[in-house]
């Protein structure tokens, strides 16, 4: 059987699979369950061409790794036939442990654990199951591969990763100002003693890069219509969390499972990764659509008005605003809703682009002497420090004129 | 409230939403459900991009049915306000009556009745929860109303329809080549007499769209992959419905109510089109994750089979192959399927491009003299002659490697 | 010195130099000198983006020529170093014996010669001055290379050239319906005893190619108001012909050299190779721009007409319409143009597309069965046979409103 | 005769001629010459695409300032049909007064006078050719009108002008990161009292603009390559300015009519700009063509290696290279350079991005609640202050390998 497919990609043309057990991979249930969980979580909400998939990202992801990869060799870099292939496999499942909806749900399915700590446990089981084929795959994304370029191109402020949702996300969501050189920066990736860096005369594409970056966290994945149906799937899972623990909530049962209290906390176990592996996108979904019907009127409402995106309202603003919480408090309490209720209908918090800005893992630049300094400390660049600054805003969000019939 | 919104698009940059009505169909839960049903249906099992919905299919119809009254007026013909509303209404809900995965699952869930009698079912329920303000949309729709282009605007060989699912699913499936020239085409239409024509120098883009639209037909729409998991889903509610039948299967009760034998080929009633309204592409996969822990060997291994991609192979050839279904035949029993099973894992079947060519409803072309003829007489173009030949082709579809644990 | 330049395009992003010699060829004077050579010779008179040059032409072909031959190594063909550069260098040089504006003046400044003559004539100097380094290079192009294909992937139906030229083409008029899958294609490209085929599912997309190829030749390449201006430009150097064997026109003398009367039809020599590596679209415009005020009449309102593009009116009819010359004919006369001047004034001819349908050079498929067959013997494909059919209009192409102030 | 055309453009699909006289002042001889005139001077040199000229790029503007118009119209501002019109046409010919290669030799031929002075005379010139016509256009062109937002579209910080030049040039560079949301931003554009304003959620759209627009400077317009050929060419003018002023440079007579010495830092008068409005590319080019080969050695080394791409060496400091210069100087009188001649071989002088930071005109943003503050006192934009601050750089300039041969 021929193993060597290529694969039609609006962004790329061609995603080519380079190796057999690249291909295998591919087709494990736990690889194809990312076709059914979500990039961008509930964008589409917002913006409604956002429906491409982790399995999707997954691949272009790999592609850019391979055109990394091809261009390194050019400039003259000795690259192994297996690190090579280790690579490919490493970024195409640096995300296999997200869970439905991605980020959406990241910390109400499992709090305490990240998404990437499961990657790696689901990796470790793929690697059994592939006797050991990716052993130095998983040295490379956990970054004690010996050779440091390997892990930057994984997870680093400017990764493959990046590269691909960067313009996968702008291209499906129709934001054209997130669109980047992906294929420029990619040309002037160079290695110094091993370390990732880019070419001089590429700075001013990284600080495209880095600002395009920035405008799609605010316009998009801060986008505050997007922020209130995260916060409206966020309160369902609370109460049915809340439901379950009262016992008057019972179905359907491979999701509840996830939000016993006790688990929460805990160590994901064999049982809990393998249920974890059979999650996505639908099983929220038709909880939503069960529920709807459901005799608790919080939770009833909150799924329907989801289903029929009469979402929240929601306000940013740079301090708390008190006076308008207690406005809709007041006004919650006075259409009828209890005081038990209204923590579930009413929401405040904070949100910060401070994700973006994790500073340990800077951009390195090769001069043309070749020195290599910090890029933030390259002249004229006054912008990449200006977009080092952290900025915090906080939301009030809101049910509006409340219906429970 | 402002209901004058913009909404991000990929192919058109942003489609405006021109009038409060239009507003308040959009936000209606029948209409909130398309964003729940793949445009494609299955299509996304060979195309990964290939998720886009009915939602964002109606929303660009209705954009370009803008631009080309638009266009029309600036030709200096007549169009009122209240035509203008209705033309866009009646392309926005042209779909509405499209259910799970689109045409995928059309003749299953109520054998005999198609999604356009459907749209013009719910168009109706729309219209009286509107108090009327749809009745020159549904006279556009059902082609009632005297002013006929309209009516061509929303069905007939080049309508707006056509002008957007061939763009939209080209570009999200990366398929280049069906790419057409909308703008164009749309600048290149005329009225003569109150029907729909096309300029004479449009007679190029017009030969290029049929081509576009063949060439999407085999490539895309016919894909073998994808029409071996059209015959899967098919066979998983083929055999879903004969265990309801049987009694063996009896959730999820929402969905299986499609499946009641004596409902099929009956009319739809109230209550069936209450649930059909519920009803989306989630519905279905989350029946499919059930059902793959069912106790009946067949249902759970095409649902095990469906989820995990491992898909039926197929071939296709001019004439029935005979020899290869006795061969899998006997494989199939041999491997230990009984009799009784051997339909569900087996399949042969025709398909053809004759879909595209019913003929009613021939393209017009304005000669610069101001004659109009039919586009297949103009001279110079043999193409769209040759591509009116109905092509037919014969499957064969089997279970390779039958493993039932 | 470091050779190995990247490129920008705006077609595939980056074009890289990949050898040192194929910098120095691109370096010499007669190469530089494509810069100043319009790929569509007057086209942006109707498409004001056609401003691409030979010069990006040769680069973009080349680039695909590297890409198609990096995919056939990827399938297992040998293809040594020195073969891969010869046959970028036959593709980098193939037009490198166009002259100014392209076709338009081929056939004027040397009747009887063709540009590809011209190219091999041009290489054999290049060739001498690199010491023989392009050798193969000139077998390949000249199909004198024992391995066919390479000839086939520079001069056949389905070569480089074409690949690039349509893409580009389209991409700078605007005619969106000239876009072709040259990615995908060359994809499904491959080599059956040495000799090019394609691979049996990329027969609609070969026909896509066909089709926007005939598309773009109605549509662009003999658009009728770009043919009036080809007409008009031969009809200026026509007469500059005239005046130069009366005496009357003396300047600019290295452009005359080549209107000289006992010149044409000659071989070109020495002499003649080395002034024509110096001519370029500037010399033209510049004589235009001086002619504008010559005494001579004719010479002076057609030059001024040309540079005001105050084109001549033309009409395409199937059959010669003997009426409108009459009339225009008389008119002319009435508005007292000479019977002497009418010949510039008053023009008919023929057009076909037969030159794109030469069938020497048929396209092959290779079946999966390892068959190798004609593609238009492939069932299925009515289309490739009807676009066959040469198509030749008649035009009639006047001035009008003769204002010789 | 039907003035109402359509005009292919690769970035907008379709630009329309909106009104007659719009037509007849595009078919004027003075418009028809843009086509002739290089929007992008030299930068073809380093960017094979970007041929394109002032004709298409004064269409683009022309397109935009339509979109601007109606969607201000949409937004329920009133704009009269004369308004209109005005405003397209003033958008239409702001660059009329553009001369050869665009800036690249805007102070060489007129030092003292700016093409925007020169654009006023020329339409004024038009405005009485057509009786008045222009008026309006002329008002809103110089800022007189009493609308201030016409002219803050025509010329301001965030006008249609940079909106398509930006694009522009980013498409035909293919330097994909100068790409603007050109559609997004007039979506978002407002009037406050009859002045500009962007909405509030329009700035991070502003922002990316601004940042485009930054590194299409320092990418594209600066690029170092691109200014040595700008040097070479201002070195070939004020060479050939000091054989006329001594009287061995006789030719061509109607450009060498710019270089003498005393019509410098003189206003234009009518002769001066009845010539100019014959003078394009061409010019420059058949004269570099002609005295390539004139007996003044310097004259005919730069304009030969002008043609053939071997450009001047040029290196960028942040201060001024004493050393290298002196290393140079000394190395060119070694090579038999006499100190007359140096000048023209060996340049230094100071570049910087001040041109497009004068802030005289800043942005204005409309604020939900109404207010209009300074897009720069918006929080959280700090790359927006980052942006404005002056960088300058020292360039040496110098010819390599001297050869009069």
């Amino acid at each position: 059987m021929n193993k060597r497919k290529i694969i039609n990609d609006p962004l790329y043309g061609f995603i080519s699979i380079t190796s057999d057990l690249i291909f295998d991979i591919i087709e494990t249930p736990v690889f194809q369950r990312l076709r059914r969980i979500n990039q961008m979580g509930l964008a589409d909400f917002v913006y409604p061409g956002a429906l491409h998939t982790r399995f999707h990202h997954a691949l272009g992801a790999m592609h850019l790794m391979g055109r990394t990869l091809d261009n390194l060799r050019d400039k003259g870099h000795s690259i192994s036939a297996e690190e090579y292939e280790a690579a490919l496999l490493a970024i195409l499942l640096h995300d296999i442990g997200h869970g439905p909806f991605s980020h959406s749900l990241e910390q109400i399915l499992l709090p305490g654990t990240s998404h990437e700590e499961l990657s790696v446990l689901l990796m470790q089981q793929l690697n059994e199951q592939f006797d050991g084929a990716l052993d130095m795959t998983l040295q490379m994304f956990t970054g004690q591969y010996q050779r440091p370029f390997f892990h930057q191109l994984i997870a680093s402020q400017l990764d493959v990763d990046r590269l691909d949702y960067l313009n996968r996300d702008s291209f499906f969501t129709g934001v054209s100002e997130g669109t980047i050189g992906a294929e420029r920066i990619i040309k002037l990736l160079d290695l110094a003693d091993d370390h990732l860096v880019v070419e001089e005369k590429g700075v001013y594409s990284v600080e495209h890069f880095l600002n395009a970056r920035r405008l799609m966290y605010w316009q998009v994945y801060l986008h505050k219509t997007g922020l209130a149906a995260d916060i409206m799937l966020a309160a369902i899972m609370q109460r049915a969390r809340k439901l379950l623990a009262a016992g008057s909530l019972t179905e359907p049962e491979h999701l509840l499972y996830f939000l016993v209290a006790e688990r929460s906390g805990s160590s994901p176990d064999n049982e809990w990764l393998a249920r974890f592996s059979q999650l996505d996108d639908h099983d929220i979904w038709a909880a939503l659509k069960q529920w709807q019907h459901h005799e608790d009127r919080i939770l009833a409402y909150l799924c329907r008005s989801f289903l029929h995106r009469r979402l929240f309202k929601i306000s940013l603003t740079n301090q708390p605003d008190e006076q308008a919480y207690n406005h809709h408090k007041q006004r919650l309490l006075t259409e009828g809703v209890s005081n038990e209720e209204l923590p579930y209908l009413l929401h405040t918090g904070e949100i910060s682009n401070a994700a973006y800005i994790h500073t340990s893992k800077t951009i390195k630049m090769l001069r043309k002497n070749g020195e290599v300094v910090n890029i933030d400390e390259a002249t004229d660049l006054p912008n990449i420090k200006a977009m080092s600054r952290i900025v915090r805003k906080h939301y009030l969000c809101w049910a509006k004129h409340i219906d429970f019939t």
